[in-house]
């Protein structure tokens, strides 16, 4: 769509921002419609952020956006337009605010919390350095649950600086937003507890409402009361939108619009519809097996087991680090949580994972949904990093299914495993046979006289690997490969047994800590020579998955330059 | 002292047990004189934990001590009197509670704002099992802060069990409480506003206060009073203790008697010390640096810089996650933050260290503090994984100082450097000239014309070389050394040069993933032999440094037998 200038927005009338209002909607919902993306949250804060922009003056004036998945129209308004439709694609606009991006996005997010510790850190450096700009935190209600957001409320006294905190309040937080914080602001819109706002005076924040947040001629004023008490404390807006509004669909199934990403492809499976499906037969049996989550029920496959076993299922809201902790407590009374959670996302419960889970050597599952390079959400979405920080973690097992079969057989085998473990997988795959398998032990594929060994790990890259073996073959050269399906314990017995020259490991993760130092380090010495495809030390942007890999080091192409070199040798 | 057993305890008068209070104070202050520990916190909370045993029924009802550095008293009363005065000694007791050593301790803690999720999952697990034990949380105010808390609390409607939450209110985290939440807490124990009762009230609490909480003629029967009102709903017990109680010079200096530790050798300097003069003297000049902790101002050497620079310096309490976020909003807007922190407590904030601080390549120094084996506090303190969780981290600049000169050398290039950096550095050690440096160098520190290179990082693995190297050269050998003072970037073009066919690397961070992996990465099919010494994949417990680095695999011993084996091979 056109550009909207910030002087004609400035001048527009009630009615010509809501003209604006729909051209923006449609842009946002034709947009997703093409290139996937948030949908119902973006339709939902139309309205507000285009008083945000009407009221203030960005980018002197500064937005922190919350996650930063609602920022559609923000971008829209900030000199983007005519490259929207570039959005989430490689080289195009990021679906997150990005700072490299344009001067109108100052901070940039991926993870829920953060907006108002980085709005007041904003905020203090303006007033050190003796500027005047305002800083606002944009968040969802649901982010509004997490630890970081209590963290950020309790220093606003001792930074002793002013912010705009808006909370964004509709209800959903992928799931329904859950918990005693979200009651409390329930009981504010529905009138039911006005004295509630002495939680928010507490800290420090006068309490504003509006709640019918789609409306302009509520916002704007309420805006501009907003900006008056700035000058004189921290302010927290609340404003209650309708999620998806506009588009009746959107509505009414926020949940499955919330994020619309690309169709699973032909004969490929949901690793999370396996994960319900396990759970549930594995909770049949076993009255020890519970499932947690952090706010996404029906993205991690749950939604079945939170059906049928609902006092065994825990959606504890956006809390990955409680989520972790709750696991442990349970297991060290006999329970059995899985606890499933995107791979970004876990690295909230790094601490966690390290002291409560595994130094008490207890059996928690952690199930790493999304792993590897995940697309088009970009670098805050990237499962880049879990190999890493997961393998040398003490008494930590790390498993990475080559297919959706191999998923489930793993998923059963811990049921009664005692100890910690990680399975890593990615959104969708191939399905395979369930064959029963060795905790800690990696398989041979296919074995070779050739001197040279494939070590790959999960399903994008034993496909490379296969596909590398197959046009191989048909030049009459060989090379084998194993199926690296536990990273940790490392299966020494194999790989001591394998007796090729080269080793080639392949892996959807960093090199640095992966797969391939791991490998590296129990050759050492040995003679064999070690090479490993993985990704660069970069961050990784937004794009589709498999190009992605591709530029930053995982592909099939790299694969066969690097077998190319090793027969050029001899 | 004598085990005092659970029947005496529960038919003790008032008079008994206030006698047993003092016989117990006198046990922790004698034992913690020689043994080092925890002080001021334990002296306060001996009535309370009195109180508990005498109230509740242990081990069938649970109790989780959060941080658990106040559970002496609790040791001392659950059988472990006989062995209190091994308390932090290799094999002795731990100064925290570990599930492997009593029945009595359900879970095992070290870091804040565990306890109130751990009680949920435990008392969750008992409510599925038809079991009915009672759950207690016991946290300081300090910890109450954290985001975990809020976390938990947020889930007590969703979890829909029954838990008492005591809040030990001695108004310090180590450094005097911060924030909105304290003030909530401030304002009911003087009856400003006994409205505040409405926060807890929100999240599902039934509040219950004792302002005497060393008075056990109080605290018993508000004890009882709670046990009753567990029956209908989680309650909040705010309990107000004295901090340092019966010690005058404990009360009077509680935050340097919060912990006692073991005296710095001869000749020793403390690095935190270092820290706080130069951090003083780059703010003299630089309007830019600012310094952030999450309540340990003291232990971290920058009390001088916050009573010189009070606008520039942020104690937020123990926030690890809001206070990196909180830097990297200032790094935005051109501040220069130091953020100074245990390299344990940095786990934290890995999340935000990947996201906000380094994604966004923003120039926050990161001061690692107690990195390596820390010691008596056990294997929750030890810093042995901060160079693995943080090698792999793209744009991060990672350093390890060889003394405290080199580390005041860094310090001063960080302030013109324009990235993210981590210094990770142990709490005392030697003194050294301060000359200039690049980022991103190692140092040769002895070259050699023999065989073997030593790559060492940091001052207890230099100091090791060292003594290695003098003891070969007495019998006519030699080998070389090299300071890794960057691990990363890694310097490739020293590494590139060094001829010689052995290279051991030493450092006092685990194996997986630390200097070892990235020295024996570069030289990977070179034809090199890489050695390392490090820490094997285990959780370390406490002890002396020097003894647990050499149980757990660095010593000089074992540098001289690996180097002895390659002798040996000719």
């Amino acid at each position: 769509m056109r550009n909207i200038s910030d002087a004609e927005l400035k001048s527009a009338s009630v009615p010509q921002l809501n003209h604006i209002c729909e051209e923006l909607r449609t842009e946002i919902f034709d947009t997703v419609s093409v290139c996937g993306g948030h949908l119902s949250s973006n339709l939902g804060t139309v309205e507000l952020t285009v008083a945000l922009h009407k009221v203030f003056d960005f980018p002197r004036d500064k937005i922190v956006f919350d996650v930063g998945h609602q920022c559609y129209t923000h971008k829209l308004l900030s000199g983007r337009a005519d490259r929207f439709r570039t959005l989430r694609q490689e080289g195009g606009l990021s679906g997150f605010p990005k700072r490299e991006e344009s001067d109108y996005d100052c901070y940039d997010t991926g993870h829920a919390g953060t907006s108002v510790s980085a709005a007041l850190g904003i905020a203090a450096a303006r007033d050190l350095k003796g500027e005047t700009f305002e800083v606002i935190a944009l968040i969802g209600d649901g982010s509004f649950n997490n630890g970081l957001i209590f963290e950020a409320l309790n220093s606003l006294h001792i930074l002793n600086t002013r912010i705009l905190i808006v909370v964004n309040d509709n209800g959903l937080s992928i799931s329904p937003t859950v918990g005693g914080t979200h009651d409390v602001l329930s009981e504010l819109k529905t009138g039911m507890r006005p004295e509630n706002i002495a939680l928010f005076e507490q800290y420090g924040l006068k309490y504003m409402g509006v709640y019918n947040g789609n409306d302009l001629s509520e916002l704007l004023p309420a805006l501009e009361e907003a900006k008056k008490a700035l000058r004189d404390s921290c302010v927290l807006l609340h404003v209650v939108t309708k999620k998806g509004q506009g588009y009746p669909f959107c509505e009414s199934e926020p949940e499955a619009t919330h994020g619309v990403g690309p169709k699973s492809g032909e004969g490929e499976r949901e690793y999370s519809a396996a994960l319900g499906e396990e759970l549930c037969a594995l909770a049949e049996r076993d009255p020890r097996i519970v499932a947690v989550t952090a706010a996404m029920t029906d993205s991690l496959g749950l939604r079945e087991f939170f059906r049928r076993f609902p006092r065994r299922a825990f959606d504890v809201g956006i809390c990955e680090e409680h989520a972790s902790v709750l696991c442990a407590g349970m297991a060290t009374q006999g329970m059995r949580p899985y606890y499933a959670i995107y791979s970004t996302f876990l690295q909230r419960a790094f601490d966690e994972i390290i002291h409560d889970v595994c130094a008490q050597n207890l059996p928690v599952t952690f199930c790493v949904d999304r792993a590897g390079i995940a697309g088009p959400d970009g670098q805050t979405h990237q499962g880049i990093f879990d190999l890493s920080y997961l393998s040398f973690i003490p008494n930590l097992t790390v498993a990475i299914p080559k297919n959706v079969g191999e998923f489930r057989a793993i998923l059963r085998a811990g049921a009664s495993f005692d100890g910690p473990l990680a399975i890593r997988y990615p959104r969708a795959g191939l399905d395979g046979p369930i064959s029963p398998l060795e905790i800690g032990k990696m398989e041979i594929l296919h074995s070779t006289t050739s001197d040279i060994m494939i070590i790959a790990a999960g399903e994008r890259c034993i496909c490379i690997a296969e596909r590398v073996r197959t046009a191989l073959r048909g030049s009459g050269k060989d090379v084998g490969i194993v199926n690296a399906r536990f990273l940790k314990p490392l299966d020494e017995a194999l790989l001591g047994g394998l007796p090729q020259k080269y080793v080639i490991t392949v892996e959807d993760n960093a090199l640095i800590g992966g797969l391939g130092d791991a490998v590296a380090r129990f050759y050492r010495n040995s003679g064999k020579e070690v090479y490993s495809l993985g990704y660069r030390d970069e961050f990784i942007p937004h794009g589709q998955p498999k190009s992605l890999a591709k530029r930053f080091g995982v592909s099939e192409e790299a694969l066969f330059a690097l077998i190319g070199g090793l027969y050029a040798r001899g």
